[in-house]
Protein backbone atom coordinates (compact mmCIF):
# COMPACT_ATOMS: atom_id res chain seq x y z
CA UNK A 1 0.00 0.00 0.00
CA UNK A 2 1.23 3.34 -0.65
CA UNK A 3 -0.02 7.21 -0.75
CA UNK A 4 0.24 8.78 -3.68
CA UNK A 5 0.08 12.82 -3.84
CA UNK A 6 -2.94 13.83 -6.07
CA UNK A 7 -3.41 17.52 -7.29
CA UNK A 8 -7.38 18.14 -7.55
CA UNK A 9 -8.32 21.69 -10.13
CA UNK A 10 -11.53 23.02 -7.69
CA UNK A 11 -12.86 24.53 -10.62
CA UNK A 12 -13.83 21.31 -12.32
CA UNK A 13 -12.39 18.72 -9.71
CA UNK A 14 -10.28 17.58 -12.09
CA UNK A 15 -7.38 15.34 -10.64
CA UNK A 16 -3.57 15.61 -11.40
CA UNK A 17 -0.16 13.57 -10.68
CA UNK A 18 1.63 17.07 -11.09
CA UNK A 19 1.16 20.59 -9.13
CA UNK A 20 2.29 21.93 -11.95
CA UNK A 21 0.03 20.34 -14.37
CA UNK A 22 -2.63 21.36 -12.22
CA UNK A 23 -1.71 24.58 -12.35
CA UNK A 24 -1.22 24.80 -15.76
CA UNK A 25 -4.98 23.34 -16.42
CA UNK A 26 -6.65 25.74 -13.60
CA UNK A 27 -4.86 28.77 -15.30
CA UNK A 28 -5.97 27.77 -18.63
CA UNK A 29 -10.01 27.26 -17.19
CA UNK A 30 -9.75 30.82 -15.59
CA UNK A 31 -8.97 32.37 -18.87
CA UNK A 32 -11.42 30.00 -20.74
CA UNK A 33 -14.19 31.91 -18.24
CA UNK A 34 -12.69 35.42 -19.33
CA UNK A 35 -13.05 34.73 -22.71
CA UNK A 36 -16.56 33.49 -22.27
CA UNK A 37 -17.86 36.38 -19.78
CA UNK A 38 -16.25 38.45 -22.56
CA UNK A 39 -18.45 36.83 -25.03
CA UNK A 40 -21.29 36.71 -23.30
CA UNK A 41 -21.33 40.76 -22.29
CA UNK A 42 -21.09 41.15 -26.34
CA UNK A 43 -23.64 38.68 -27.44
CA UNK A 44 -25.94 37.83 -24.08
CA UNK A 45 -28.06 35.62 -25.71
CA UNK A 46 -25.37 33.15 -26.93
CA UNK A 47 -26.14 29.90 -25.59
CA UNK A 48 -24.33 29.22 -22.36
CA UNK A 49 -22.70 25.99 -22.83
CA UNK A 50 -21.27 26.91 -26.24
CA UNK A 51 -19.63 29.93 -24.92
CA UNK A 52 -18.23 28.00 -22.28
CA UNK A 53 -16.99 25.57 -25.05
CA UNK A 54 -15.69 28.87 -27.17
CA UNK A 55 -13.87 30.13 -24.16
CA UNK A 56 -11.84 26.60 -23.65
CA UNK A 57 -10.94 26.69 -26.84
CA UNK A 58 -9.59 29.98 -27.09
CA UNK A 59 -7.98 29.70 -24.09
CA UNK A 60 -6.29 26.57 -25.27
CA UNK A 61 -4.79 27.81 -28.27
CA UNK A 62 -3.61 31.09 -26.33
CA UNK A 63 -0.03 30.51 -28.16
CA UNK A 64 -2.27 31.10 -31.61
CA UNK A 65 -4.08 33.81 -30.34
CA UNK A 66 -0.99 35.65 -29.26
CA UNK A 67 0.36 35.08 -32.53
CA UNK A 68 -1.98 36.22 -34.27
CA UNK A 69 -2.82 39.33 -32.10
CA UNK A 70 0.98 40.00 -33.09
CA UNK A 71 0.55 40.27 -36.82
CA UNK A 72 0.81 36.34 -37.90
CA UNK A 73 -3.08 36.38 -38.61
CA UNK A 74 -3.16 33.28 -40.29
CA UNK A 75 -2.94 30.84 -36.73
CA UNK A 76 -6.44 31.50 -35.93
CA UNK A 77 -6.99 30.08 -39.79
CA UNK A 78 -5.09 27.28 -38.80
CA UNK A 79 -7.23 26.40 -35.55
CA UNK A 80 -9.89 24.67 -37.07
CA UNK A 81 -7.91 22.02 -39.05
CA UNK A 82 -6.24 20.71 -36.24
CA UNK A 83 -9.10 21.02 -33.70
CA UNK A 84 -8.99 20.18 -30.10
CA UNK A 85 -10.51 16.72 -29.67
CA UNK A 86 -11.28 17.70 -25.73
CA UNK A 87 -13.06 20.68 -27.02
CA UNK A 88 -15.01 18.83 -29.84
CA UNK A 89 -16.01 16.01 -27.23
CA UNK A 90 -17.32 18.69 -24.83
CA UNK A 91 -19.43 20.24 -27.78
CA UNK A 92 -20.99 17.40 -28.99
CA UNK A 93 -24.30 17.47 -26.83
CA UNK A 94 -24.35 21.30 -28.57
CA UNK B 1 -5.38 74.01 -54.93
CA UNK B 2 -3.81 70.66 -53.54
CA UNK B 3 -3.29 68.03 -53.99
CA UNK B 4 -3.01 65.36 -50.85
CA UNK B 5 -2.24 62.22 -49.87
CA UNK B 6 -4.85 59.86 -48.48
CA UNK B 7 -4.50 56.14 -48.23
CA UNK B 8 -7.89 53.99 -47.86
CA UNK B 9 -8.06 50.47 -46.90
CA UNK B 10 -10.11 48.65 -49.40
CA UNK B 11 -11.49 46.57 -46.51
CA UNK B 12 -14.31 48.68 -46.39
CA UNK B 13 -12.94 52.15 -47.93
CA UNK B 14 -12.01 53.68 -44.56
CA UNK B 15 -9.47 57.08 -45.51
CA UNK B 16 -6.86 57.85 -43.84
CA UNK B 17 -4.09 60.38 -44.00
CA UNK B 18 -1.23 58.61 -43.63
CA UNK B 19 -0.12 55.16 -44.82
CA UNK B 20 0.95 54.28 -40.90
CA UNK B 21 -2.95 54.49 -39.85
CA UNK B 22 -4.37 53.06 -42.97
CA UNK B 23 -2.14 49.75 -42.10
CA UNK B 24 -2.85 49.42 -38.56
CA UNK B 25 -6.64 50.04 -40.04
CA UNK B 26 -6.16 47.24 -41.89
CA UNK B 27 -3.91 45.19 -40.08
CA UNK B 28 -7.02 45.36 -37.16
CA UNK B 29 -9.85 44.63 -39.55
CA UNK B 30 -7.56 41.31 -40.99
CA UNK B 31 -7.38 40.20 -37.18
CA UNK B 32 -11.03 40.61 -36.27
CA UNK B 33 -12.12 39.10 -39.57
CA UNK B 34 -10.08 35.72 -38.17
CA UNK B 35 -11.34 36.34 -34.75
CA UNK B 36 -15.47 36.57 -36.32
CA UNK B 37 -14.52 33.50 -38.84
CA UNK B 38 -13.25 31.28 -35.60
CA UNK B 39 -16.50 32.28 -33.21
CA UNK B 40 -18.51 31.18 -36.30
CA UNK B 41 -16.89 28.05 -36.87
CA UNK B 42 -17.62 26.97 -33.41
CA UNK B 43 -21.11 28.56 -32.70
CA UNK B 44 -22.46 28.18 -36.21
CA UNK B 45 -25.44 30.04 -35.50
CA UNK B 46 -23.87 33.53 -33.75
CA UNK B 47 -25.74 36.70 -35.52
CA UNK B 48 -23.14 37.39 -37.92
CA UNK B 49 -23.64 41.30 -37.53
CA UNK B 50 -22.98 40.02 -33.63
CA UNK B 51 -20.29 37.80 -34.84
CA UNK B 52 -18.59 41.11 -36.98
CA UNK B 53 -18.63 43.10 -33.64
CA UNK B 54 -17.42 40.73 -31.24
CA UNK B 55 -14.34 40.08 -34.05
CA UNK B 56 -14.01 44.11 -34.40
CA UNK B 57 -13.68 44.34 -30.20
CA UNK B 58 -11.22 41.71 -29.84
CA UNK B 59 -9.06 42.86 -32.74
CA UNK B 60 -9.37 46.47 -31.43
CA UNK B 61 -8.47 45.17 -27.75
CA UNK B 62 -5.60 42.49 -28.37
CA UNK B 63 -3.25 44.04 -26.06
CA UNK B 64 -5.43 42.82 -23.07
CA UNK B 65 -6.14 39.88 -25.31
CA UNK B 66 -1.97 39.22 -25.17
CA UNK B 67 -1.58 40.28 -21.52
CA UNK B 68 -4.41 37.95 -20.63
CA UNK B 69 -3.55 35.17 -22.55
CA UNK B 70 0.14 35.31 -20.67
CA UNK B 71 -1.43 35.22 -17.57
CA UNK B 72 -2.64 38.96 -16.83
CA UNK B 73 -6.33 37.13 -17.25
CA UNK B 74 -7.83 40.29 -15.53
CA UNK B 75 -7.07 42.27 -18.44
CA UNK B 76 -10.08 40.72 -19.99
CA UNK B 77 -12.47 41.64 -17.55
CA UNK B 78 -11.27 45.37 -17.25
CA UNK B 79 -12.67 45.77 -20.98
CA UNK B 80 -16.22 45.84 -20.10
CA UNK B 81 -15.88 48.65 -17.89
CA UNK B 82 -13.81 51.24 -20.55
CA UNK B 83 -15.92 49.72 -23.02
CA UNK B 84 -15.32 50.81 -26.76
CA UNK B 85 -17.05 53.50 -27.85
CA UNK B 86 -16.63 52.81 -31.69
CA UNK B 87 -18.08 48.76 -31.19
CA UNK B 88 -21.02 50.16 -29.35
CA UNK B 89 -22.11 52.78 -31.68
CA UNK B 90 -22.17 49.91 -34.11
CA UNK B 91 -23.68 47.42 -32.03
CA UNK B 92 -26.48 49.92 -31.24
CA UNK B 93 -28.80 48.33 -34.34
CA UNK B 94 -28.06 44.89 -33.04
Amino acid sequence: MAVVAKWMCDRDNSMFDSKKDADAYDKMLELAEQFTELLQRQIPEVDEVKAEEFGIFLAKNKEAIISACKGKTEALAELHEGGDSNVHSLAAEG
